[in-house]
């Protein structure tokens, strides 16, 4: 990590912005993809995944019997514990759901919302070493909440045409309708124009490397909603003197293990709260598997020394972290100054890996600064909140002339006319 | 009106699409002017405005002595009429501000969400023959409900250099920090990068024609968020054999002259209820100011007679209307089968322009079928909702080891390990 100790105020937005990366330029690749995905269906996917994935496969779909048989592959401890996290994740996203308030706005005018599922929602989990099951609870989880009908999942296959077990059990469990065997930009191609196998949806879910990314942000002229723009994953811890700095190197280190593009941050007022850090940094980093992936995240990290807790704090709105906990004795405190975060975690018993799998929040968030404009994933991103009004006759006799002047007064008369007709007929 | 009767099953889905339009290629003009603000700031602002509106500026920024005159130049009736909008939006949006519910989802894990205005917002309004301010009530009342610190508004000058006085005046009167006489890609492109006078916005609301559209398009690649992706406005209406043919003809035609390509359609049970609408139609648009806009929208325009009600309803809801009217005896009963549309209209009375001007709801709707996945704006657009999470020693103790379970499981072992130094601990 760089150290640095009270930046100048006219440096913190350099700081505070992600270490830039060269974007690939993949739009050719995407459009050449989509295109034959397009024109060819099934045929391309099955084309594809053997080249991409260098499988070849028999079906895209992944039948009945095999998601059922998937679950005799789980360890019962692992079941438990995923049995825990659907629970919570359950229960606070079932919290979210929007009660109808029907509002009287003026006498005889009555006006409400009520949420609608979007029909049908497509998830991606990608593939490789580390099946991410978690992301499948997280995502399916607030979908079936919300109402969607219809909840597809589309990963890459192994080499073997497998997928995870671990996966596959998750999706059955939660309610997933069907899952496909196609991963990458291909995948994201099918669910935006649909296949003979796989269904067009109306808004695509999950994480995903490079391709996936592009191939997303593409879908999007296609008239398909994706859940947010995508970036490396992210940390931003305030720890005050009392924090333990074995549990802050922990913290640091559950993020930077992500990817060597990941972004861990630490701010403190104490010096040596920062210095017990690093040396717990060095012991615990030794120990990991993903050593290599979290010593290269870790370069691109700061641990920044400031003169007052409120200076961290303002620091951590500018840099709008997708993760931030707040490791200190006044947590509660802080929290209430927090403007721009994905997910924050308070007091030193709040880890970031307890909102990552288990604690009831989602784990979807808004990275590389989003957290300034968008939030994480909820059962809003799984609704329509349509509008709904009723207008008796006094109602439109009491508002109705309002409209009548506005509407003059922005020139549209066939508008203000909706009204006269109506008004009229009660003179008679 | 194009007048189908019955349509075959699988001709739906070719109905309900919108009638296609070559999409102007605008992105070269996009970069250029984009970059071109991005390097000049203002001077481009100015050379643009000039290129573009026809207007030699000496200052971008309306003076708070001319936001306040602005109000010397409305009549008493419409001041009335906008107070009456004001109230009732407010009314409504007020309703939308989420109560904190504190969610225990485990003994000792406590989690929440919390809303925070995203804090600089720019709401872009614009110009032309109709002062669009109703736009500014639907935009900038949530934006001030949300809690957003700046709200700053574009519109472009006439060729005097001017803004309309009813646009100021209701700038004004609903709290706007910044009114900029600028419009089109230059006032998108200030926006997003900002200049020595316009800050950069973390969202970007408002409608525009193609230019504006495809500006805001860009914009999203360098990091400001928007409110939805546009399409020209449409209405659907369902009437039943006892509709008022004259209140469903004055429907019709309020969205008709939006632009000549709105679409409205018309579905019902009744073949006189079609007749009747149609001579209605006749009578009504040889009224209207904007006659020609009207006449060329209705002819992309349909009415189908169907078989049942339901069957209007089942269509409506492939086609995804912005605007859904139920003239229908049995409303209340329909309006539950709606599951795609951006806001419903109920009963007789309830005319479209109720929810355009003065009723409460949000005219900012979901247009070109993106109702399947969208909703129309609200409080939520203006706020992230921030999860949070306070863990006891007992809570961590209780989800703890299946967080391990999961982390191990997902081989990211430094997740597990940020659990476990805490678990220790207590062991000791």
């Amino acid at each position: 990590m760089k150290i640095l100790k009270n930046p100048d105020l006219k440096d913190w937005a350099m700081l505070a912005k992600r270490p830039s990366k060269p974007v690939a330029e993949l739009d050719l690749l995407v459009d050449e993809v989509f295109d034959n995905v397009r024109k060819e269906g099934d045929k391309a996917l099955y084309a594809y995944t053997e080249k991409f994935d260098k499988a070849k496969l028999k079906s895209l779909k992944i039948e009945a019997a095999e998601l059922k048989n998937a679950s005799k592959n789980i360890s019962k401890k692992l079941k438990e514990a995923i049995d825990i996290a659907f629970v919570n994740i359950s229960k606070f996203h079932t919290a979210q759901k929007e009660k109808v308030q029907k509002i009287e706005t003026t006498s005889g005018v009555v006006c409400w919302r009520e949420s609608r599922g979007i029909e049908r929602v497509g998830i991606y989990i990608p593939g490789g070493s580390a099946p991410l099951f978690s992301t499948v609870l997280m995502l399916a989880i607030p979908a079936k909440i919300s109402g969607c009908k219809e909840i597809i999942l589309c990963t890459p296959p192994d080499k073997n045409g497998k997928i995870n077990p671990t996966i596959l059990y998750v999706a059955n469990l939660v309610g997933i309708t069907s899952v496909f065997s196609v991963g990458g930009i291909q995948a994201i191609g099918a669910m935006t124009f649909g296949t003979e196998t796989i269904p067009a949806v109306s808004k695509i879910f999950g994480p995903g490397n490079q391709y996936v990314t592009a191939a997303k942000q593409r879908a999007q002229n296609f008239g398909v909603a994706i859940d947010m723009p995508a970036g490396p994953s992210e940390v931003l811890i305030i720890a005050d003197k009392n924090a333990d700095a074995e549990f802050v190197a922990a913290d640091l280190l559950s993020q930077a293990e992500h990817g060597a593009d990941s972004q861990v941050i630490l701010l403190s007022t104490s010096t040596k709260l920062i210095e017990d850090t690093q040396t717990e940094l060095k012991k615990q980093l030794n120990k990991l598997p993903r050593k290599a992936v979290a010593a290269e995240a870790l370069k691109n990290s700061l641990a920044i020394e400031f003169k007052t807790e409120n200076e961290c704090m303002m620091f951590s709105n500018l840099y709008a972290p997708e993760h931030l906990i707040l490791a200190c004795e006044n947590a509660d405190e802080l929290a209430k100054k927090v403007v721009n975060a994905g997910s924050v975690f308070i007091g030193k018993y709040a880890c970031e890996s307890a909102g990552d799998y288990a604690s009831g929040t989602n784990h979807t968030l808004p990275t590389n600064g989003y957290a300034r404009n968008y939030s994480g994933i909820s059962v809003d991103s799984f609704v329509r909140k349509i509008t709904f009004q009723k207008i008796s006759k006094k109602g439109i006799q009491n508002i109705g002339p309002a409209i009548e002047e506005m509407a003059e007064a922005e020139q549209l008369f066939a508008h203000k006319n909706a009204v006269t007709v109506r008004l009229k007929k009660f003179k008679k």
